[in-house]
């Protein structure tokens, strides 16, 4: 079925769920007009600031997010929410199992949920994750959370998308920092130890303040992650948070990086575009008609082999 | 150093080793003269009959080539011998060590010898191994002997680059055949029991026969491949093993399977060209100086992923 992709887009901004929805299916499912809809969204992108949170689970991620939703609803932004489940093989609009805290918004016609998984395959993720942001993007959110459950290979790929990217910690899971520091350390741009009215908080921020110093002094306008603690339950320590937040935006914008990490960011998901493309070209070799003829040319003394893959090639990028 | 192609192919086909060699050399080695070679080559290749040896460690295949390279020479025939170890890391012009015997032939102008491995990397066989056939057969050998160690997916290949295979067993090694049947089966056009003067010739040669029966009658056209009974060592059933092949060549060309099988091999040679050379593009897009700029312009919302992907590939492809 044809969708009348203006119209829909028209609907998305005006903040209705079901074109939002409808048009992250799309970019999604590799329809055929997903190229419609993505020239359709590219000059109305650009507007939201985009926070990745990542984290072991325990440490209330979707606690977090949920908290951090309400700060950002009270300063009347639009907020969209995209949970992303590497290990998953679910996808959809449905809402993980142990999000029930999220549904607190889920009738808040400001807030936009969306769940994701790897579609089973590598690269899933950073494949469609880009794609939805730029829906929620050019949708007219404010802020877009991007929520990535543990931290993997997966999820440094899903927090070098955000402009902001956050990793969370709880106390009593040094072990956990311990295995995880050499990725954590890179992705950080902001510390989050929840749960901090447990034992260990306070020793679990000197350890993350001391490994930090380690990669520090990487020159003047370089930014110092600040490790900021929170018991997202009980929402303290929220201000805080969305405070050291909008200081690491702030920052991004003067020392021009916010548009450097977005430049990086489109050129990754061009790559992303161009390898998957290419890749299909692979396959459709296999079965080119061409191949026939241009095989009893070489046979026939006619062409060498080279050559015949240059045809070959030339053929099927042109079309 | 540039090479001067015309005179190297003209040496070739005057028989001079060094000339064929340095021909290999260059169209294994993808230098930046391997499309002239190439294109050279392309007129002169076709006369030579080409056959796949392969059977498992033990049955005698050196040997046997030996005595075949004889008996062919014998007939005035220039020969050409591929002797491809897929689990050797090691390639170049040397003999392996276990194929002594070949060197009675080492100093014979009509006779040229070469060693080759995949040089470590998966589909290495399949993309040198058509190039250097392609140079024998240019360079004016009437018959070119490729002979494969074991029978796995390597040598599959290989025997699919040949218009003849043939799988070379002894008696004893019973366990072998039951393990590889389903892969014999379907790759030989003749079949040689050596060391025939052993216990058990018979029951290996019956058991082979009972095994070919069961995929028989597959049309009138259809080729039943034989069974030829040899003691190479000695020099026994060579002559009816050299009949057996020049019938399974004249069937070939009276059926216009010779031309079908070139032909496929021509278009495997082409797709495995093609492949690679898309799969080098995918490399190339990494460091791709317009990625910046394509980003740039998806940042400021002038161009959509999917668009500056299609730019990207067409620039690459297109140069």
């Amino acid at each position: 079925m044809t969708v009348d992709v203006p119209q829909l887009v028209a609907q998305a901004r005006e903040g209705r769920p079901r074109a939002v929805a409808r048009l992250i299916s799309l970019v999604e499912g590799a329809s055929p007009q997903l190229r419609e809809v993505m020239a359709a969204l590219a000059p109305l992108a650009g507007g939201a600031y985009v926070i990745g949170l990542t984290g072991s689970p325990g440490v209330g991620k979707s606690t977090t997010t949920s908290a951090l939703v309400s700060a950002y609803r009270k300063a009347g932004k639009r907020v969209g929410v995209l949970a992303v489940d590497p290990s998953s093989p679910f996808s959809g609009g449905a809402l993980l199992g142990d999000r029930v805290r999220m549904s607190d918004h889920a009738s808040d016609p400001g807030v936009y949920i969306r769940s994701m998984a790897t579609r089973g395959h590598l690269g899933g993720l950073a494949w469609s994750a880009p794609q939805a942001i730029r829906v929620l993007d050019a949708a007219g959110c404010d802020v877009i959370l991007v929520e990535t459950v543990g931290v993997g290979q997966s999820e440094v790929e899903i927090a070098s998308q955000a402009d902001t990217s956050v990793v969370l910690l709880a106390p009593g899971m040094g072990d956990g920092i311990q295995a995880a520091k050499a990725g954590i350390l890179e992705i950080g741009d902001l510390y989050v130890v929840n749960k901090a009215d447990r034992d260990g908080a306070d020793a679990t921020a000197r350890e993350l303040n001391h490994m930090l110093g380690l990669g520090e002094a990487r020159g003047p306008a370089d930014w110092r992650p600040p490790i900021v603690k929170t018991v997202a339950a009980r929402n303290q320590g929220i201000d805080e948070f969305v405070e050291a937040l909008e200081k690491h935006r702030a920052w991004l914008e003067k020392h021009d990086v916010l548009d450097q990490r977005r430049t990086r960011r489109a050129a990754r998901e061009v790559e992303t575009i161009a390898v998957t493309a290419l890749r299909e070209r692979i396959d459709d070799l296999r079965g080119d008609r061409r191949l026939g003829s241009l095989a009893r040319r070489i046979v026939a003394g006619e062409l060498d082999p080279y050559a015949a893959a240059d045809e070959l090639v030339a053929g099927l990028t042109g079309g």
